[in-house]
């Protein structure tokens, strides 16, 4: 083992890539056309030559193209690396994993905080409402841009998962198998709910100015507020009796005022701040309303007749404490994937992680997806070995 | 009946009294003495010669003194006239009811937004710090005021459900029996991040102004965003399902902006609008940290222990889909009760309406507390036979 492979296990470095696709523009639903869009991803491992082992895998709220590896000079490696990596889940001597950042984030693809080419300034709130299937129409650019016709997998979890879920019923041809976790195919008023609260903090913060706010601080108190909102949702109540119980952070008696004493006070207050120095605030309000725009169902009879005729394989898999996606949700997609005649194997993993078990729980999740991806990339080469013979 | 019975049901026309008490002071588990304190309160019935039929009644955070009948022009009546009144679950016609506004409020009893009498200008957050058994301490000064000895019942829900706890706990010879509805003998971390989010919503806003904002509009937007997250937390996954589904307000289609759409959205928003124009910002910090510090096995070994000996006899009502108070601690409170060798009844009563359940679930609940106030007050008359015999 070498210096580098001490300091940067796993993956090793690794580097974002950036393109500009749709030179011809991208209609999105809102019947807006933006383009050109740029895109950042990173990919790890090697395409096949039959250019038949691609996964995609798609990031939650706050990631973005960086799931795996180290970046020089990173203390954490990529959002995802407990899952993606040599021997992985995602095993990347196996298989070719592509990230790229959804379109309307903050991490290299166009979005709120991009350069209107048009007045060459951010656009702001000038950026056109997204949609979950504006964000895998965009994916299915870059996968053209790659020169490949049908991913072995689409993969994510929470946002990642509807992600996915979407390219089953839109894009049928171009996916083999869908890996979803702890989500769902459409926000209950509960969430939207969460959702609305949170933009609404980011929106009364008077430095939100409109959404016009990048020559200055920007809303950063309101941003931490809005992600405290969503850790105590990503957490469980057992999960947080277990990592906080009523234990005081620098005191054995209450202070009597209103410092933060209570351990989860403080974890609140440092996932706020630190989010506010790596997150766009109008990302967050664009992510989130496509998010509750979401229903895989619009435009057909029923959720059961989106999954009709869709010869893609799925996995899905939720988390039993997790409030915020709840089993019953994703056990619901499993049951409408079924009820249309199609493939559908659903896991419930029993976890005290909450909705965050879908970035931790990697021992668990690993076998399951191991299997998942082997069952279904060995079928692949059956039935090309079955067209060839 | 007479038109003002017509316009105003129930208990008609109510007036709420002011007092003024603890002129010798009133010491606060901070350390602090305050005093005089204001002490706003409204009564219903009529005490009974041998003064032994006084329920008193605690409100939860957004309320007051008016729990039930009406003030003149008022559009609706106090916040609990569904429980009490003539014939109700705490039937005016036999028990005379009292509801103060705890300490820390804004309807009338000394809070944050009082007079300081030292320096002629509101407290703002130089108001000190009270918790849970300081409110219970002003209650009973308001006791020894009204003459009264021992009260029937002391009942309430949600914050009013912990004041009533702390009662039986601290002073057992004052209250023969105690109705603690959605309640908890502690916040669990979950319960304190959703307050301690609340708390840094209001302390965001720069209209808060360190808490000095008595002069101007004071934190509206910020207020506002804490009241949205507390109506998540009173409502259900199931009741909001029922009651907003993913219905949109004024469109058939999607508006693809930041507009408010869904009427979950609505709601929201005119909930934390009306809670703005009537309650004050620097109450919600106070109070809600009283919660935070409440811990009924404080200074015990244990729950058990703190209601070792304790005479007082419990009815405890929690409800199914209370998630913010979720039926476990309830059953907890009953099991600790019952493992000191004191007598509590416990039931949780099926409802979607969440925490909110306790301000609604009238039908369910009247007939239980009528039978355990009639059970508490026919012993009470017993006894009192006996002793006179």
């Amino acid at each position: 083992m070498n210096n580098q492979q001490k300091e940067y296990p796993g993956l090793g470095l690794v580097e974002t890539q950036y393109v500009e696709l749709c030179k011809d523009g991208l209609k999105l639903d809102s019947g807006v056309t933006i383009g050109p869009v740029n895109v950042a991803y990173e990919t790890y491992g090697t395409l096949s030559e039959q250019k038949d082992n691609a996964i995609m895998v798609c990031h939650a709220l706050s990631g973005g193209a960086h799931a795996a590896g180290w970046h020089h000079g990173d203390r954490k490696p990529g959002w995802w690396d407990i899952m993606v990596g040599p021997g992985k889940a995602y095993d990347t001597d196996r298989y070719y994993v592509i990230c790229p950042n959804l379109l309307g984030g903050c991490y290299g693809t166009t979005g709120p905080s991009s350069i209107d080419p048009k007045t060459g300034k951010p656009y702001g709130i000038r950026f056109p409402v997204v949609t979950v299937h504006d964000m895998v129409n965009l994916q299915i650019r870059l996968l053209d841009h790659l020169g490949i016709d049908q991913v072995l997998a689409v993969a994510g979890g929470s946002i990642g998962g509807m992600v996915v879920l979407q390219w089953a019923v839109s894009y049928p041809n171009r996916v083999r198998s869908v890996i979803a976790i702890a989500t769902t195919h459409r926000h209950s008023p509960q969430q939207i709910a969460f959702n609305e609260v949170s933009r609404q903090s980011i929106m009364a913060d008077p430095a939100w100015k409109n959404g016009d706010y990048y020559d200055g601080e920007g809303p950063k108190l309101g941003l931490a507020v809005a992600r405290m909102i969503g850790h105590i949702t990503y957490l469980s109540e057992p999960g947080m009796e277990r990592k906080f119980g009523r234990r005081l952070r620098n005191r054995e008696r209450y202070g009597y005022n209103f410092s933060k004493e209570f351990e989860v006070e403080t974890y609140l207050e440092h996932q706020g701040q630190s989010f506010v120095e790596r997150f766009d605030a109008n990302s967050l309000l664009y992510i989130t309303k496509a998010l509750d725009y979401f229903d895989l169902s619009n435009g057909f009879d029923s959720l059961t007749e989106a999954f009709r005729g869709c010869p893609t394989v799925f996995l899905l898999i939720a988390f039993s404490s997790d409030w915020l996606y709840p089993p019953h949700q994703m056990k619901g997609v499993a049951k409408a994937i079924r009820r249309s005649g199609g493939d559908a194997t659903y896991y419930e993993i029993s976890s005290d992680y909450g909705h965050d078990a879908f970035l931790l729980e990697y021992k668990t999740q690993t076998p399951l997806i191991q299997s998942f991806l082997e069952r279904t990339y060995r079928t692949h080469s059956i039935m090309d070995e079955k067209y060839n013979a």
